[in-house]
């Protein structure tokens, strides 16, 4: 079967986007009243995905997609918590209607009520009400909930810890998405998003985490920023600093597919190596549409994948094995309904 | 002639490290003496740089090398103006000195006294000073003087028009480099310098500012950051947002080799292209020493250059002609050499 890791529900009906527009005007406005989640019907929930993610995860031969609220709509940088959590509710709340309505096609991650510098406890609560009482599988964790402005402590902090334990305890990993930029100096598809995944590998490279948390599983997303290119870079840098070589974070990181042209992904695979990444597309995301040069529509990165030459248990490892491995609560379900219908493979989940 | 576009004084003397030293002291303490430019003797420069970036470019078959002081030593974060002046000064007067006792092996590449949002008058008049009177042929601009927390306009925006204009009357580039970060999220050589390249080429993607100074000319250094591994990405987002393809940009922009593994340099090459390329080792940069599975030193970047398996012309691009074409004021002072000895292809500027 072949696992997209990295959907986003991009697509939401307007009424969604209605309610977060009257959360932000309550907020700057307190004798309105509070903005409550909108009333949306299990129809246009379908519409909005089977026109969109579904359709084209069906066009592109893929089975399932790890699906999360729309990333850039996160906005941590929103300080107030109540709001953060309202909003992180009425998102996951919506993902997990998805994976209700299409069981078979989606598996929920989360995102979690983050603010700049803010409390952990109403974030870790709101990962243990998706994972223990909705079935998530995985989350998102924001670095820099400032959205550009970077006043969080680095995700190797202490600051970070408790939510790391919950993560350890659920055995759910964390993607590394930041959500839009406020800073005019970072696009938040062509710039902010990259940074990020490079900044929070570096982090990684610096500190001793995954000795304190050893099962702590991390996904950086859009093929690792620029990491895999300056493979080289970090190998040195790490040799200067004395700390150990980068391929060793390997064991608790992982690398998406997000790659939107044949090099990066020949690349990427060189690099890193098939162990280490995760099948993924990120849309309906940054790009929409085809190269005109090839043919080939940008996110369909199944094509670069495919064009690699991988050998049967490489590929398998890629599409599926390392995000069953990475995502242990999406493979015990999946083994549940393997063991239900008998069929080892998995294959009652392929689409219709 | 191979010209190695980026290297920087990471080397020199005490004596220039303790005036740095008293001028913050200075800054901290008002009762304290101002602090003044060191005396540092022939000797010291000539040996400082003999043994390291002089040695290296000798042992590597480089001929010419574009020279600018330590770039995370230019610390533009530090908000007071004259101290900046002061330090770009000095650290410009040791960078001259150095190509004046090695006119052969070094052409000098300033550093400009940027502060935070500061006033760029004395930027501007720094740059003349350098060019004008001490015949530097190009500069680094940084688009985040605040080290890290990036409270300066994109460089796209008309805060910096007035240095374009004095840049284009002036015939020299910028290359684009940050300095060090003083936002523990990102590591100066790791991050925060990939961050930048990344960051800014976006800018460049999402404006007009080659329509309005057609001959403005600037270097991403580090391989273009995250760009070219993401050249699907760029081109994509361009698209939809309905921005001319990023190859436009390369009229204008270029980026150097400074990636240090084959991988790398391989992809580098297949998605820009050699005319868009710059020779550059960043030495004595970010690494030092040699990858111990391959032997080869990690910025010995020609190594990668040569197993392109470039034809003549590109591989002359690549590491000469290129440069030539970018850095005019070093053209003119290479022909002029070149007509003085008779030899067409500047060989007198070998190093003996």
């Amino acid at each position: 079967m072949i696992i997209d890791i990295h959907g986003h529900y991009t697509t939401t009906p307007q009424a969604h986007q209605t309610f977060r527009d009257e959360q932000l005007a309550a907020l700057d406005d307190p004798t309105r009243p509070p903005a409550r989640a909108a009333a949306i019907s299990d129809d246009a929930i379908r519409e909005s995905v089977e026109l969109n993610q579904l359709r084209v995860l069906r066009e592109r031969g893929g089975d399932l997609m790890l699906f999360s609220p729309k990333a850039s709509g996160m906005e941590h940088h929103v300080p107030d918590q109540p709001t953060a959590t309202a909003w992180a509710r009425a998102s996951n709340d919506l993902v997990h209607r998805v994976t209700q309505l299409f069981p078979d096609a989606f598996a929920p991650v989360a995102q979690l009520p983050q603010t700049p510098g803010g409390e952990l406890g109403p974030v870790i609560d709101e990962l243990r009400r998706c994972v223990d009482e909705l079935g998530f599988v995985g989350c998102n964790v924001n670095p820099d909930p400032a959205g550009g402005y970077w006043t969080t402590p680095p995700m190797t902090d202490e600051y970070w810890y408790p939510l790391y334990e919950a993560m350890v305890d659920l055995e759910v990993p964390a993607m590394v998405h930041v959500s839009t930029s406020c800073n005019p100096n970072f696009h938040t598809l062509g710039a902010h998003y990259l940074n990020a995944d490079t900044s929070v590998f570096m982090q990684f490279v610096l500190a001793d985490l995954f000795e304190r948390f050893p099962t702590l599983t991390f996904v950086i997303p859009h093929g690792g920023g620029a990491v895999p290119y300056h493979w080289g870079r970090y190998r040195g840098l790490a040799a200067r600093l004395g700390r150990p070589d980068p391929s060793e974070l390997l064991r608790n990181v992982y690398f998406d597919t997000c790659v939107y042209h044949q090099p990066g992904i020949d690349l990427l695979y060189k690099v890193i190596g098939a162990d280490s990444l995760l099948f993924a597309s990120e849309m309906l995301g940054a790009v929409r549409g085809a190269d005109p040069q090839t043919g080939v529509e940008w996110d369909d990165t199944l094509v670069y994948v495919n064009n690699l030459g991988l050998t049967g248990d490489e590929h398998r490892a890629v599409v599926e094995a390392n995000a069953r491995r990475v995502y242990p609560r999406l493979d015990r379900r999946l083994a549940a309904g393997e063991r239900m219908t008998g069929v080892a493979t998995a294959s009652h989940v392929r689409l219709r």
